[in-house]
């Protein structure tokens, strides 16, 4: 288990979370920078800290960007979104936050709480809330273990901050901050949940910090080596590589605050041997003609065949030489409750889950 | 002046209102039935104090329901919105509110502050922030004369409430609440702007609410006389008849949270003798072919002929009989500054404002 992230350990982190964001989360090369320039302006590193090392009694949040990929790679962050966003959740509760915890590990979105961390000399928590990424509020274990979604906050580039002391629900909560995401420009800083030490225990995802460097520095062991990283990547999640090849078409749009899509692949050796993938900021089902190869909540995630770098769905054209890695879910994301939310008929699919033997971590 | 209202007072002050809202502000109806049941629950008057009664160093709000009359008209409130966003920001501010302003004295947004006043045991102060009803956050008084606009709270009907303590003008706050109330379903409650009687006092609009008891006392009058109402209301206002006639065509759509659209009224001895009105909830601007009679921020106000009896944007249908009443702004709306945001210009018309001779009062 790692106990602190410096400046060596970026681009491993990066390189896992990227792996582990099944084309979303965000980017982690420009959230690595973003860090990276934290880090070194701040001449300390991250501090980490165990799930297990925070009092019941104290008070942590989750935190991420919010919106579209392809927004947020063009739209940069102001750099204190989230910042802004904690310091008025603590002013409006009249305390203070202990440790920050990362709310999706995949992408960009497992960097950016490092550095909102290093600005508001927190520790950051060991794990997170999907070990993967999802692309709405409730795909969360906090959320589908049944944590309160209020109080939550969000917050602009231009110093504006919202927070929501009362909401229904988290699919409530979703629905009010996308829409004032897409009012915000189409990405957001957010702070959700916030919650007591003891509830994180209870519903957190333990050591994905850890596994997303781990996968990272398998993947950059490959390249310098120069062995395609794929096969690799794939064991160390107790997954495999179910498809390799080129991608052939890809129809994306940003709709309703999402990049959506569906984009396919076919086989180096055999161009009518296709793979097709639909996606919701996020890779969600992978298909060979009728067949569901692998769907949510298991991980889809496009990586370039030459380096193991993680293709985002915003980042997805033509021609690109791709694996296709498909990856067991954590078991927290496989029960019934979590099934209800984050399996394919959430999404609007009609096939059943079939899990993939094995569990992420 | 007046110091109370009570069940006797409604139907005047409703009918005042509703010819002061413009097309706009929401039912009078809806919100005279809600206050009546309110008065006759708690068993007591509303309180009304002048603005010069307020301490400069205690805390009001402003008060009223935010969305397009079309909706709030099918969509009918829970009841206590706004009186859980005032408590949520008392809340927040860990202070208590002295009393209760009106946002917007035209239409059903005369009556709902004093509910809500009601509810929270509150006087209501005699004023408001427009004279009239417009269609948004930033077009008032309080924010035209420099008040901040943060914290301000949008609660919608199922308990949700969102606060935004933190905003950088009111474009931006009405960009924000406009999305959110879309998302609440197209009507929501808004306690905003949060400020010092200091404050309030030196841009209110005072005495408000007695002018709209005046005018509703003066319609049910000539009501009861069999008079046609029109023209003894125009006069109270400072104001004329500009047109009498049939309501021979609406187009009204609702989008972006508005009720958007162009009504046209053709003369009864004469079809072709058109005056055309458009509207964004409220009406905005007049216009007998190319020529305006009267526009923004004067008072345009279609009533029934037969009872004086103000016809919302959201109850225009073909074959109404109407009079159309121009009645001039109050002085606080036609000065440079608040003609940059309330002016024809603000609104996307090419003409220069001709203020109508004299005030509202």
């Amino acid at each position: 288990m790692i106990e602190s992230v410096t400046l060596d350990d970026t681009i491993a982190i990066a390189v896992g979370a990227g792996i582990l964001g099944t084309g979303g989360g965000g980017s982690t090369y420009l959230n690595r920078l973003r860090l990276n320039k934290e880090l070194r302006s701040q001449g300390r590193a991250v501090s980490v800290i165990q799930a297990d090392d925070v009092p019941d009694d104290a008070l942590v949040c989750a935190v991420g960007g919010m919106g579209a990929p392809t927004v947020s790679n063009e739209k940069l962050q102001e750099g204190q979104e989230i910042k802004r966003a904690v310091l008025a959740l603590e002013d409006h509760l009249r305390r203070k936050i202990y440790a920050i915890v990362i709310g999706e590990i995949g992408g960009g979105n497992a960097l950016g709480p490092m550095i909102t961390a290093l600005q508001c000399g927190l520790p950051v928590v060991d794990g997170d809330s999907m070990g993967r990424a999802f692309p709405e509020l409730q795909m969360d274990t906090f959320m589908i273990y049944g944590l309160a979604p209020a109080p939550f906050a969000l917050a602009d580039a231009h110093g504006n901050v919202a927070i929501f002391p009362r909401m229904g629900s988290a699919e409530q909560a979703e629905a009010f901050a996308r829409s004032l995401t897409i009012e915000m420009g189409g990405s957001a800083g957010l702070v959700m949940p916030v919650m007591s030490g003891a509830e994180m225990k209870a519903t957190i995802i333990r050591d994905t910090l850890s596994l997303a460097k781990r996968i990272g520095e398998a993947a950059l062991d490959c390249r310098a080596r120069s062995v395609e990283p794929a096969e690799t990547v794939a064991a160390l999640c107790n997954g495999e590589v179910i498809f390799t090849g080129k991608i052939v078409d890809v129809n994306r749009r940003t709709v309703e605050g999402f990049a959506r899509g569906r984009l396919k692949i076919s086989a180096f050796d055999d161009f009518n041997q296709q793979m097709e993938i639909d996606f919701q900021n996020e890779n969600l089902i992978a298909r060979v003609g009728d067949r569901a190869l692998c769907t949510v909540p298991d991980l889809i995630t496009l990586v370039s065949l030459e380096d193991g770098e993680a293709i985002g769905t915003e980042s997805l054209r033509y021609g690109l030489r791709v694996a296709v890695l498909a990856m067991p879910a954590p078991k927290e994301l496989k029960t019934p409750e979590a099934l209800a939310v984050v399996g394919p008929r959430a999404f609007g699919y009609g096939v059943e889950f079939r899990p993939m033997a094995g569990d992420l971590l």
